[in-house]
């Protein structure tokens, strides 16, 4: 019971309760802790359990090494069908039911990648580091050699209009350092990179490069998605390593006229037969009834996916070790999804949820962790507030592990089709100031994931499944 | 005003005033800027000034590497005097009032540290990684060649008692990595390196090293003060790294008889004069009441001490200049403290507070950062529980910077003799997963600390710094 909802009592009406009321007031600022029912002192103590026994080691970080250790699990890849079979085989090894999901997903590979600033007159002739984005058409064998333009928002290109027709357009936007939230500085600035080739397209553009989606400037070429627009022609896109293009930029605001001449060989293949990996406690007394913890297992093929989305597949996994090692037995089912093809167009996701509705299973919660293993600081949570304000009564249980808010957010593209079935979604929030340093690139490799950090996540993810079984939502 | 304080209001008495003051409870759990003075909103607006500021560049990091790019700043060392001027220099360059203040500081050097397992009668014969700690006296210039006895708290050197004469004592005594604050799992192994050296020549032992205090296992030793008992006879002390400390354990399980030689070259010299380097901007209307920012100045020799405490003080440092950029005039005097000498005995801090008091300077508020310069959590608060529920007021124009509780807490070796004289002690506490990884040892260096973590709390100290030369406390 609230502090707030002890007020509502009738048959009290004396003057004296106004200072109760008052009181009651400040200790609902205060202390939390104090109008706990019962229930939760117990919850402390399992919480605490799991967290001492996750920290004991660095099991999750065991598993990443394992599941990393098989490189990159690009989306239809021979890598992502060997991830598949690993990651069931490690579920099953953790004493876990497991099963596969069928999933169709697309297949698209990067070939050669070649890019040079090309001054006519000169002898200059320098190498860019570039990467094709994933679904980008490949250039001509020739490659496609054509002068630059730099442009630095969308506003800019319809501006130049015309003059974006036959050359190379270099979207040079850079995420706002300002804002603390990284992932709002990427959502905005990942619209170039999403658009731009049909907003370029529209005006006629051989190609486009667009600046890597990171905060610092590195040597390493970030990729990710272009969306092409039926409407206009598909162009090749590649992102740009974010030193690189402050040399280009430099170099166009001295130069008059600079070339470059682009190569990719990346093509788009039919689509393959994949999976979902599933694995799960069975709830003791609810069994229908599913708290869903998940990641996604394909990853970009530059790096081998540590953080995006390893992290997530690794925490998932650890976090049912963790309630099962403890001997607990939940009520309702708890079940870790490694959702397939996240990155090429969330087919795992949706295909999951088509099945769960074909079988009529209930999903109560769904949670994913895609934002990388870094120290946890909060929970997005979809839904009601009297959803919001359920989650909070258990905030303290997830503190001393590093969870400091619950607020309004959730979602994911793998358990968004989800809550179109009446799931709550939650998404789990660490650190976001390293995030966009991996991101999508060669660098995001085990090494850049910090045991302990890594641990504390899982431990949430634990705490929070097991309390979310025991008591609905 | 509180809701809690409205709802003394007298005069009121209709019984629609339950209801009244149940719905402000409600409002009190949920949103605390409700109910906000109109002068939080002004100070919400100068907060993110500060923070966009801050964010734009990576100005705290370019001072670090400035102030690392001078190498180690061992107490006494002519690195640490070159420092003092170095940092007092960059001061005046962020256009504050500078001085400096004397303090006499200890003068340890380092010499020849070699460590090597012999095992009598084998070929054996394997270099340990060591490194003396400070105050250490050396070996004789032959080295001191004993058997090891391993030992893992100080219960298990009582029962060993006589046999430990003679011997080269080795604390083989973990952190206790399933806490989730680092910094505690910190202070109960501490004293196994303050106190081992002590507790061992109680019993006769020759010399001590101890278990590098650190969650890794990693081959570098991480160094620290070792305290001698007037008592007992001093004996040279060392770490060693985890790593080899796991190798000599194993090794020392399998053999009987294991034995180390052990040198080191260390030397106690004379006192030398030095200075903590003061930096401020002069408060308009009471300038002389002082908000303090500080960090200490001097650091261990392994590394450059770009986290301990190199970031303490380029966040104080950046701080005042966040402030002063946006032309910002304090009520109170905002001032920068950087202590020489927290690691040898702090004896800067005391010299402060002595000199504070002779000049009677009112010290309302000391801040210090000196726990790395990760991505801020928190505010430890030394003083009552109605300062720390002022403070609490604040709490949501740090939040987007990442600040997300005031706790009791606060001291720090610099800044607690000004707690005796009437001042507010407050301890800055960003995330501690990676402290222990870096600190006291070669791996605390400017690669190791990221531009935007270290750059929130330089703006989480500013905005602080600002609020309370406002209003005080």
């Amino acid at each position: 019971m609230t502090a707030a909802a002890r007020l509502k009592t009738p048959g009290r009406r004396k003057k004296g309760f106004l200072l109760v009321a008052a009181w009651l007031s400040v200790i609902c600022l205060q202390a939390a802790p104090l109008a706990w029912p019962a229930q939760n002192l117990r919850y402390a103590d399992i919480a605490e359990k799991i967290r001492t026994s996750g920290l004991r080691t660095e099991y999750a970080y065991e598993l990443l090494k394992k599941l990393t250790g098989s490189g990159p699990r690009l989306t239809g890849s021979a890598q992502a069908a060997a991830a598949v079979e690993l990651s069931r085989r490690m579920m099953t090894e953790l004493g876990l039911e497991t099963w596969l999901e069928d999933v169709t997903v697309q297949h698209w590979v990067r070939g050669v990648e070649d890019a040079a600033i090309l001054i006519p007159g000169a002898e200059k002739n320098s190498k860019l580091r570039i990467s094709a984005l994933g679904w980008s058409i490949p250039t001509p064998d020739s490659a496609i050699t054509a002068p630059v333009l730099e442009i630095r928002s969308f506003d800019e290109l319809q501006k130049a209009g015309p003059e974006a027709k036959g050359k190379i357009i270099f979207f040079n936007h850079p995420m706002d350092r300002t804002v603390s939230d990284t992932f709002r500085a990427y959502g905005e600035a990942a619209a170039y990179r999403a658009r731009g080739a049909a907003e370029a397209s529209r005006w006629g553009a051989a190609a486009v490069i667009v600046r890597s989606l990171t905060l610092r400037v590195d040597a390493f070429p970030h990729t990710g998605m272009v969306q092409y627009d039926p409407r206009f022609l598909r162009i090749p896109a590649a992102a740009i390593a974010t030193a690189d293009a402050d040399r280009l930029s430099a170099l166009l605001a001295k130069e008059k006229r600079v070339e470059m001449r682009l190569r990719l060989g990346c093509q788009t293949l039919p689509d393959v037969p994949s999976a979902n990996v599933v694995g799960q406690i069975r709830g003791t007394d609810l069994p229908d009834e599913i708290i869903l913890v998940g990641g996604h297992l394909d990853s970009w093929d530059l790096g081998t996916g540590a953080h995006d989305d390893g992290a997530g597949c690794v925490q998932a996994m650890e976090a049912l070790r963790l309630i099962a090692e403890l001997g607990l037995k939940p009520k309702r089912t708890i079940r870790a999804v490694l959702f397939m093809n996240e990155e090429f167009g969330s087919s795992g996701g949706r295909e999951y949820a088509r099945a769960a509705r074909r079988k009529t299973e209930k999903h109560l919660v769904a949670m994913e962790s895609d934002r990388g293993g870094f120290l946890p600081v909060g929970f997005g949570v979809g839904g009601s507030s009297a959803i919001l304000d359920r989650l909070k009564t258990w905030e303290e249980l997830l503190r001393p592990s590093g969870i400091l808010w619950f607020g309004p957010g959730g979602g994911g593209s793998d358990i968004g089709p989800l809550a179109a079935q009446g799931a709550v979604t939650m998404s789990f929030i660490p650190d976001s100031q390293k995030y966009f340093d991996y991101h999508h690139s060669a660098l995001d490799v085990l090494d850049a994931v910090h045991p302990r950090e890594l641990e504390l996540g899982a431990i949430v993810l634990a705490v929070m499944a097991w309390v979310l079984a025991q008591e609905g939502i």
